[in-house]
């Protein structure tokens, strides 16, 4: 493979942010030592801690977290000798005021996470992180689901607020290979800082597509060990690492160090193996948000329709999270359609 | 995507036969009626039935099936409307003879498979299933093993014994997307018949292999359903199908009876999930038999190496099966270099 990039590759594991939702956020602070330890020892560059919907997540709303994330973050930093701790923000959900605080526990670096259309909610918070030295990664969410015009307008956008890198963000792992290459692509063309991708395995195009988006010159990227994260999970960091390093690229990750740890300190974490099932690849393949499923199954039943067909329908709308009042009018209007078929 | 052929792809289910090794032959008789009849109605194009190593596979060297893999094939053409029931037959393991018994039962396809580098040996097994009135496929085994013109001109043997079509089989699922590629377009160029891919995830990248495949005119593609195959697994014949719905092309099998069957229908057969584990993960990037495993740990426990060493040293020399007693002598030889080293 030949890089469009010559920076070094920087791998963030978040198995255990990601993988908090897998895991009901039950992470315990013996948990979070042992990875980290085990991923130090191993090589990874960042490691990601946070609730699953980011700082500030435990609530009613996204989940209550077992151990508050400020204690794991604290653990997180204790624990690692030379991997840097990553925290992830959703703004809305996470403040500055859980920013400044995981800066003050030893976090280095943030993502801040916004939908692919909306980063200008980013602003303050991206200011922030670099005001108090740490480095800003802007994180653009469902970035399958807009133009790639739009995507690249919204990354300049996170560019100009400070942020020192911008990730493809495929929250449905929804994108197929060519459209990760695309929008790599023109990424490339119009920042002037790092491209970062982060798949998720729905379709089970998680590893290919980060080679894709590796090859088109992203330098940061995601991975979980053992596919931990939500849905069908993310790119496997130790699949991945083998595959680099049979290419001939070296992450300076031990590959070795890395299938011990996946079998032995994060295996034993999984609740349910990260299985491709039905739901995860009606997502990935309607390209709408997890949280949808439910709501559409419900719909599905009172109107008497499939509720894949709504969720594709969803899909084909860019209906987005907040828009679930959508979910019924979608589901009245396929019912009605399909009856005027029949007559 | 653009596809290098015009022919309809056709779709082979091999999970009632390469998931056989991930059941240890266990399957029953309404197991294999209920998964048939299911794919049937979902239109898969052709379901591969027999023992995981193929007709005659049933012995105590290969693990003998609980049922007579005849009984099951017998089984399968009854409940079969529309899809044809294939066979896989080894030469070596299994005969004309037992090639005979499948067709009088109803099979119509045979998929005779060799290691990459030795297609002589089907020529009488391919003969005689055009004889039958059989369709004739020639299945090259390890295809990551040898270089692309050997591959070509064991595929061209396998043409001029009368195969109708040469399948890629990447056994180890050890195959990077570009190797796909070279392989793919060189028989191409090279054969007047159809082309097949059969993968495995070890790499997880069954699907996108499959998928640079069929861009480079691939036509025969095999899957399992919820990757129920031996090591990690197949590429996931539901996900595989919504890929290439979402890429706009047609394979004619109805997307939600394949997720229904899989969950509701093959989901049970399955012993354990077929995630990627240590084990399969050094197959595939070592490039070796699953069955050297073993005797690599013994023999690294004996030599005092780690077994993984052991592997990709003997990937990197061709060691085919067959020849496991080589594995201690590379073993001896890793331990004296690195007690040199040491020294």
């Amino acid at each position: 493979m030949i890089r469009k990039s010559d920076k070094p590759l920087q791998i963030t594991e978040v198995s255990l942010r990601d993988g908090s939702h897998a895991v009901a956020h039950q992470f315990t602070e013996s948990q979070i030592r042992s990875a980290v330890r085990a991923l130090d020892e191993a090589g990874v560059h960042n490691i990601e801690v946070s609730h699953g919907d980011g700082l500030g997540g435990s609530t009613l709303q996204y989940g209550r977290s077992l151990i508050d994330e400020m204690k794991l973050i604290e653990a997180a930093v204790e624990e690692s000798k030379q991997s840097r701790i990553a925290v992830l923000l959703l703004p809305g959900i996470g403040t500055v005021h859980e920013l400044k605080q995981a800066h003050s526990l030893g976090a280095s670096l943030v993502r801040v996470a916004t939908h692919v259309t909306e980063a200008d909610v980013s602003a303050q918070h991206l200011h922030m992180a670099r005001e108090l030295g740490m480095e800003a990664i802007g994180f653009l969410m469902m970035s399958h689901s807009a133009p790639v015009a739009k995507l690249v307008e919204q990354a300049k956008l996170m560019e100009s607020y400070g942020a020192e890198a911008v990730y493809v963000t495929d929250s449905a792992g929804a994108l197929l290979p060519h459209q990760v290459k695309e929008r790599i692509e023109a990424l490339r063309g119009s920042l002037s800082i790092e491209i970062g991708f982060h798949a998720h395995n729905n379709l089970s195009l998680a590893v290919a597509n980060t080679l894709v988006a590796i090859e088109e010159g992203a330098t940061r990227i995601d991975g979980s060990v053992r596919c931990l994260g939500a849905g069908a999970g993310n790119t496997q960091t130790e699949v991945l690492v083998a595959v680099l390093q049979k290419m001939g690229i070296n992450t300076g990750i031990d590959l070795y160090r890395m299938m011990d740890l996946a079998e032995h300190i994060i295996g034993p974490m999984l609740h349910r193996p990260q299985e491709i099932l039905t739901g995860s690849l009606v997502m990935g393949y309607a390209g709408v948000y997890s949280s949808f499923l439910l709501h559409a199954e419900r719909a599905g039943k009172r109107f008497g329709i499939d509720s894949r067909d709504i969720l594709v329908e969803l899909g084909r709308r860019g209906i987005i999270g907040g828009q679930e009042d959508m979910i019924l009018d979608v589901a009245a209007e396929l019912a009605h359609k399909s009856k005027s078929e029949v007559l």
